[in-house]
């Protein structure tokens, strides 16, 4: 089912959802997993400024079958839907939204992405202190489904952001049992949480493509044992993940999140086991090591 | 272009939509053109019950670029747009939208289809008299067109639904100058009609698969120099044109009417030339013979 002239009345289709959609992945990635499944469904992209069209569609059209939702919308998109997970309102962020039975069911996989990220490295971080840089949308999917799936020792937040931060921190705090601490990010702060934490989790965009030098971690704060996790997945290894590679530290490469996301939505929208290979290997041709 | 793996941020989407959709050649054959034309388009369905959201959807998400209409939406949909040209709106139904600087433009292309079909055939309709079987949506598509475009010198128009037929006659009465006979269909005005006739266009479903032995018209009714359009196109040819050729007359398949109303919206949603063999060969590989 891999070529378009096969498309006919019964094909489902997904879709990526955002304004504006630049380059998108995200139709290379599912539909090599459709072609590799056998899968009567396609992936598209709609650009578009309206979460409500988007919904309309969704609910209106049969075949329409889900949407990945990604920048300006995963916020406003979780007013469309008919039904959120606990843990998702707590996070306050959406990134899928799937049609079953009719009803519109929004829910993130960038936490769980993450999750199974460090697990399929072989990383347990029950009982470990982690270290998450950022408190934006990536950053507290990941916070919260760490905090409420795993029960790590502690959190240490830090960002520029104060208000960002002490939201989190809060939400986190009211929403799980894990402690929780928050601090203003800075070269004394940064230095203290780096010499307590086990895992590493840089939640921010620094050292994305093209800025692939900069990096917010002095390799000297590194310590033996560390696990070094960047979301950044473009460039798959970034300035972070070399330096820390360097020190002989285990590292995770944002792309491991990134094509889990989208695993865990491929999973929901077909209802079939994920080609994790045949995904993962779209993603790594496309990114630059 | 003709990989789903090739679907980008881009790519434009257009679809048909109607309910329910059963095998649809629409999607088989616009995406074997944009394939020919290398044209980043892909082409899918949307079966729904909503007008409304079918409109909304193609409004508020920018990829999408025009929908073909089919049964039960091709009168609904008009009220969901923002232009309709005077013919379409005296034929009343439209089988097309497009999306163009934002306004969602209503159009039909059987009546052009048609047409055009006669016009490939080197059939020039123009002061002859023309016999329609059939008021029904696609008899006033093609009656109204020939009237409006072509001046027959009369068009003569039997069905056995009195009130489809008297709407049409008094239509086609008010909006052109053709001189409109109309009659109920029955054994004396078909052969009154086939006696002065020299055109016949079948346009009501009789003789489509899977009843292909049937037929409105007695073989001994054709007259030399007569041509026989059916609009049905599944069989390819039906038992009214396997007479008509027997008989020795000029046949017009209606797949020629279905290949061009096609190529017509393709040009629409793309401003591309068709590849029109491209897309008659499509056809045709469907279609029984």
């Amino acid at each position: 089912m891999s070529e378009r002239g096969e498309i006919g009345a019964k094909t489902r289709v997904c879709a990526v959802i955002g304004n504006p959609l630049g380059h998108s992945l995200s139709p290379a990635i599912h539909n090599a997993a459709y072609a590799a499944c056998g899968l009567d469904f396609v992936y598209v992209a709609f650009q578009t400024a309206s979460v409500e069209a988007a919904a309309a569609a969704l609910r209106g059209l049969d075949n329409l079958a889900g949407f990945s939702v990604t920048i300006p919308h995963k916020l406003a998109i979780m007013g469309q839907v008919d039904e959120i997970g606990d843990l998702d309102r707590r996070i306050g962020s959406i990134n899928t939204v799937v049609k079953e039975d009719g009803r519109l069911v929004g829910l993130g996989t960038d936490g769980a992405g993450a999750l199974k990220a460090l697990r399929d490295a072989g990383v347990d971080a029950a009982g470990r202190r982690i270290l998450m840089l950022g408190a934006g949308g990536a950053a507290r999917a990941i916070a919260f489904t760490l905090a409420d799936q795993v029960r790590p020792a502690a959190i240490d937040l830090l960002d520029i952001d104060e208000g960002a931060l002490q939201a989190l921190a809060g939400d986190l705090r009211d929403g799980t049992d894990t402690p929780i601490h928050a601090a203003v990010m800075n070269d004394k702060h940064l230095a203290e949480c780096m010499a307590q934490a086990d895992i590493l989790i840089h939640g921010t965009p620094v050292g994305m493509h093209p800025k692939t030098e900069a990096t917010l971690v002095p390799p000297e704060l590194f310590r033996d044992g560390q696990v070094v996790f960047d979301i950044v997945y473009n460039p798959l290894h970034t300035r972070l993940l070399r330096d820390a590679r360097e020190r002989g530290l285990r590292i995770i490469p944002g792309a491991e999140m990134f094509v889990n996301q989208a695993v865990l939505q491929f999973e929901r929208f077909t209802g079939h086991s994920a080609p994790v290979e045949v995904m993962r290997n779209v993603v790594m041709e496309n990114l630059q090591s």
